[in-house]
């Protein structure tokens, strides 16, 4: 069985971005704000626009099932204000798990939250809640950075933070840390800001001792890990310098690198570098590379195609398409489980 | 010969430091600000730091000379107005120059520039015209935060930028793209603000058309390049949806990339991605990371030691440690045939 743990709903219907406009026209003047019931969306065009986007490619690539999550630079958690972030994180998600109830051995959901900047995290646990209690949602995605690219809330590790972390440790669910679009005019979205996200989150995990306070707390460090496996000599170096364990046993049981890197080289470099527990399949198909690489003839995002290129036995294959992620993502394993599967 | 294109004076005489301490106090308190005559550093003092320090490691690693600039992470252009930058930055590159002129055949200044948050970078010309024209300065180091950490300078390819640009071609020199110190405590300084810099710069580059405004402007992007070579098909991608042309049309002939990457498998791929005519030889020694790789029993940041490894021919080997370098640093290549080499 092959598991892509990182798709978003990046095709959903026209209907749903046109509501959100009118949403953040609504935030200049209230008059304007929608209501979430205003929003109607078919199942057949949920349908339509999965089983001719990302559920066609699956099938040609041979995927069997996708951590589905809304759409991560929509999430844009630094417009309006909390109340407009519930609103629109209660819509993206409800759709998510609709998708995953047409397509039960396809999809499963992964939540975003209703994160604003400078609102307390807590706040984000009702949703967190609903989405894991009642649509079967088996992992959260975190934004590090509600602003969008100003960075202004505390790091990861801060106690701000724990709320969340408490609720993940309850439901036994990780959190893939994962960036919405920049507002900040330096940082490119899916070029710059994503990147180094997933650098910036992996170097507080490295520089603090949150999984001493959370053993079992799992973090999947998305986009192959930002710069940190190219960079993994400076990182054990850093952890060396500032007196930290080695690596593998400061933070590798709770961190988590997918295989969103879109070329040859740098996936010879991830499972070279990165212990194959700690390695995750996901595409984040179809998302911010969608052409085809002149160079191969074949899809940038099409990862698979670049771990069958990795020598390695049958079992490490495994482990990075299936056995790790029922691993991480323990109500997923229950899930398929259910299904006999 | 072997030419390490990116070394700061990290091991300067604490009284550099405490002199710098004192001005920051007086930031605060305008009655305890020191006066520039007021540090007085003896070239006994100079030649000990370096004896001791870069030069004896130079000598072990078989590096015969660097480009030397002042201490990155003090550069701190966040602190203070434009004029404590203005006289922090003179005073760390004229010891660079007196590092230079006292060890002539080893070391070749690069320049800090004095810039300050919200401030015009015109203002910056002045010194970067004393350390080229009086200096024999062959590079500048350019801080695309100088915020340290907030990113509210406009992106490299915004005008904001272009008087320090059209200086750069006159003098026919480059600028390595390096940040500073962060001050936001989401950015660890060396594993994160660093790396994330680089990265921003280089797709800064993808998206924009500097180079068709400057097509013999230069940027080095330090530290193997961030993210940029391990991403690069995702890099390659983007550049598709964006409409630009292949990267090395639309920016390799710009930008160049150091080998500070502190292991074997970073340097693999580097130099498996990146064309051999952009990479440039270098080590930040002796910076962010000094100590001993306990996988292989020597210093991390002893990157001679991987491109070594790295199985190439000699032409190309010596393109890295020498003859990109000559290209990109025109200065560096006239004042090595000046003295015969």
């Amino acid at each position: 069985m092959i598991i892509d743990i990182h798709g978003h709903y990046t095709t959903a219907p026209k209907a749903l971005e046109r509501w959100r406009n009118r949403q953040i026209e609504g935030t200049r003047d209230p008059a304007q704000m929608p209501r979430a019931s205003e929003l109607r969306i078919s199942d057949d065009e949920l349908r339509e626009t999965i089983e001719s986007n990302q559920l066609r490619l699956m099938r040609e690539r041979g995927l069997d099932i996708t951590i589905f999550s809304p759409r991560a630079s929509f999430m844009a958690h630094h417009i309006g204000d909390f109340s407009v972030s519930s609103t629109w994180a209660a819509i993206c998600n409800e759709l998510c798990y609709r998708v995953s109830r047409l397509f039960p051995d396809r999809f499963i959901p992964a939540a975003m939250l209703p994160q604003s900047p400078g609102v307390d995290p807590a706040t984000s646990i009702p949703e967190l809640v609903r989405c894991v209690e009642e649509y079967g949602n088996v992992a959260i995605n975190l934004n590090p950075d509600p602003s969008g690219g100003h960075w202004n809330s505390p790091p990861l590790f801060d106690r701000h933070w724990y709320p969340i972390y408490e609720k993940m440790i309850e439901y036994d669910i990780p959190a893939m840390i994962h960036v919405s679009t920049s507002c900040n005019p330096n940082f490119h979205t899916t070029g710059a800001h994503y990147l180094n996200a997933d650098t910036t989150a992996f170097m507080q995990c490295l520089t603090s001792d949150l999984f001493k306070d959370f053993p079992t707390l799992r973090f999947v460090i998305p986009h192959g890990g930002g710069a940190a496996p190219y960079h993994w000599g400076r990182f054990r170096g850093l952890a060396q310098e500032l007196k930290k364990p080695l690596l593998e046993d400061h933070l590798l049981k709770n961190v988590f690198f997918d295989t969103c890197v879109y070329h040859q080289p740098g996936i010879d470099l991830l499972t070279r570098v990165i212990p194959v527990d700690n390695i995750l399949f996901a595409s984040e198909m179809i998302g911010a590379v969608r052409g085809i690489d002149p160079e191969t003839g074949h899809f940038y995002d099409d990862t698979k195609r670049y771990i069958e290129s990795v020598p390695m036995d049958a079992m490490d294959r495994r482990k990075i398409y299936e056995t790790n992620a029922r691993r991480v993502y323990p109500r997923l394993d229950a899930a398929l489980r259910a299904g006999g599967r």
